[in-house]
């Protein structure tokens, strides 16, 4: 049985939605730790919870469930499913739509078994989440074992998750998230590192870093640097400044090292 | 004694006044699980508190205690208070400022007790949730009963709430809430789909949405729809867009179905 | 062991590292409750950080952990500190940089006992919070004693916190934090009401407040004020409104009382 469940949805916190989601989950006869990893996922954006998903669900403890209600597709024929990935002995379980939220979580933890939920007949067309998915989750905190939820699956729906590619001049990446500091974390992964330095420079869209350091304070205020990140991927930052604002940068604006 | 405290205040996300209301309560020798359904209620929003309340706590498991604290009376005549709501088998329990801010939940739960508390001497004139209403709820968490909080009361404040009205031409109702994504719930019970099949249009202002559905994803993004939400009420929403913005609409702004 | 522990930090609400440094804590054998402070202090506002754990940990039961991550200086040679304020009896434990975050804890609760951490040899250069501070917060739930974690520390950073100063005319101070509600918290402590009162009138920048109250509600909505808040500074507020927008005030405002 959980001992820890997660919660990531683009609800908006604070929303009633979310209190809703919380309730039904409480009226399990286990007690359990509820933790929100967030309700402001930007609206409708599947891509952004599956960056989410994989970088903060592998933390947690084994055995931690995981909800997650990104779903633009709720009520139509997309399925919703139960899902464990990683290791007999250290996983992590997932209950979401099978719309692609895993990727990322899927690229670093291979899966060990899936089900397809079956959707209770009085279900709202409009909230799965708290008519399907929550007492999917309470039949598991109350013991029951994961093949009570549904049919076997054996493939989970997949984003097309953007490469780094070999150019003529160089490796072109791209953005593939900002963080709450503004910092552009890139696709392309630390083991480039000695590529970049031999390069010189990191380019972010039109704009050229040169300063390559491992850690924020090495520079001063104010500075464009290049750094590996706690992703393990290569990163542009403004020390203590946004590097989002500087390089009017965003989700897909590409990289490049010059090889 | 209560399992589950939820709490829900427009005391700011991340405010130093909902730590301090939190600590307090942790003080208590039980433990219990500790939900936040909103910190982020607009600022004296009562009306706002009341939907959210209305909305959000029948779902908790029975027993649940739900502090509510948006409170622009702090420190005047109006009363504190402790209300236990629905049926003896199935209850919800509130502490609150006797202000209305229970009306949405009192018109799903019937009331079935209710006391006024007493304001301990030395408590803030600015807040009396740290130093009222939390120390309430220790006491009922360390196992005292509502009788020792304070006098009966028999009736608490409502907020006058908006009903739909029959007009010449139809039914008149107005938007009572806007979500996350933008939808715009309206005060039209579900009960009145089959009107707005029959006229085929609801409108919203000066607009009129055509495409009636059972779930989001049933039309094309971006197209205008009208439909059930999970809260039994017929709901504007565009489909992944914001009706709030294409519809110019807020809280207030009058919606039709002609007859 | 702490029962409870809490989090502060500048990642983000809902950002993949708070569920990465939260995912590490509950891998611990022990069970606790985790309690958000906040996690959007202003990105590296280290004085910010420093009122907020000022004004919300001490309410929090003997005993508790309090996790402090706003940290500009992450990787650089600032150290990492276990430390204890308060008395024996009542105490708050505290894991955070030494870069002055404690500062206003410090001027409430008298330090007891203080370690400089060791940083584990692996660990991310950008992110102590997830592989020092979490590592040493398991240690202490899952019963390590705190001597275990490194060095003994006499001394910790503190940030210069600003003092209102006599001049010729009276007292001066200045705006230390403004809430949620846009009231302007001052430095000015509650035993200058009766100057205040002698004075009938705040200076807040160019401006005069004339009306001096105990609670809000003792005024029209609209009106200016003067009144003691809840932690003991004397605060202006616009009673329903905002008063940091109403002055243009903001942290550093200064506001005087003449005398």
């Amino acid at each position: 049985m959980p001992r820890v469940v997660t919660l990531t949805t683009d609800f908006g916190s604070g929303s009633g939605y979310v209190a809703e989601l919380k309730g039904r989950l409480l009226r399990a006869r286990t007690a359990f730790t509820l933790v929100d990893i967030s309700h402001d996922v930007s609206p409708h954006d599947v891509f952004a919870a599956a960056w989410l998903v994989g970088q903060g669900c592998p933390a947690f403890p084994s055995g931690t469930l995981h909800i997650v209600v990104v779903d633009p597709g709720v009520g139509t024929d997309r399925g919703l499913v139960w899902a464990r990935l990683g290791t007999p002995e250290s996983h992590q379980d997932f209950l979401c739509p099978d719309n692609g939220v895993l990727t990322l979580a899927l690229a670093k933890l291979p899966l060990i078994a899936a089900r397809r939920l079956t959707v209770p007949a009085d279900a709202a067309a409009t909230f799965h989440g708290r008519d399907a998915l929550a007492p999917a989750a309470v039949r598991l905190l109350d013991g029951l074992p994961p093949e009570s939820l549904g049919e076997p699956l054996h493939h989970l729906a997949r984003l097309p998750w953007p490469s780094p590619e070999e150019t003529p001049t160089g490796i072109q990446g791209e953005v593939i998230h900002v963080d709450a500091f503004g910092n552009l974390v890139t696709n392309l992964p630390a083991s480039l590192v000695p590529q970049l330095r031999a390069a010189g420079r990191l380019r972010v869209g039109p704009h050229e870093i040169t300063t390559i350091v491992r850690t924020y304070g090495e520079a001063t205020p104010g500075t464009a640097v290049a750094l590996v990140g706690s992703q393990g991927f290569i990163e542009a930052a403004i020390v203590e400044g946004r590097a989002d604002e500087r390089f009017d940068a965003r989700v897909g604006t590409p990289v490049a090292i010059d090889t």
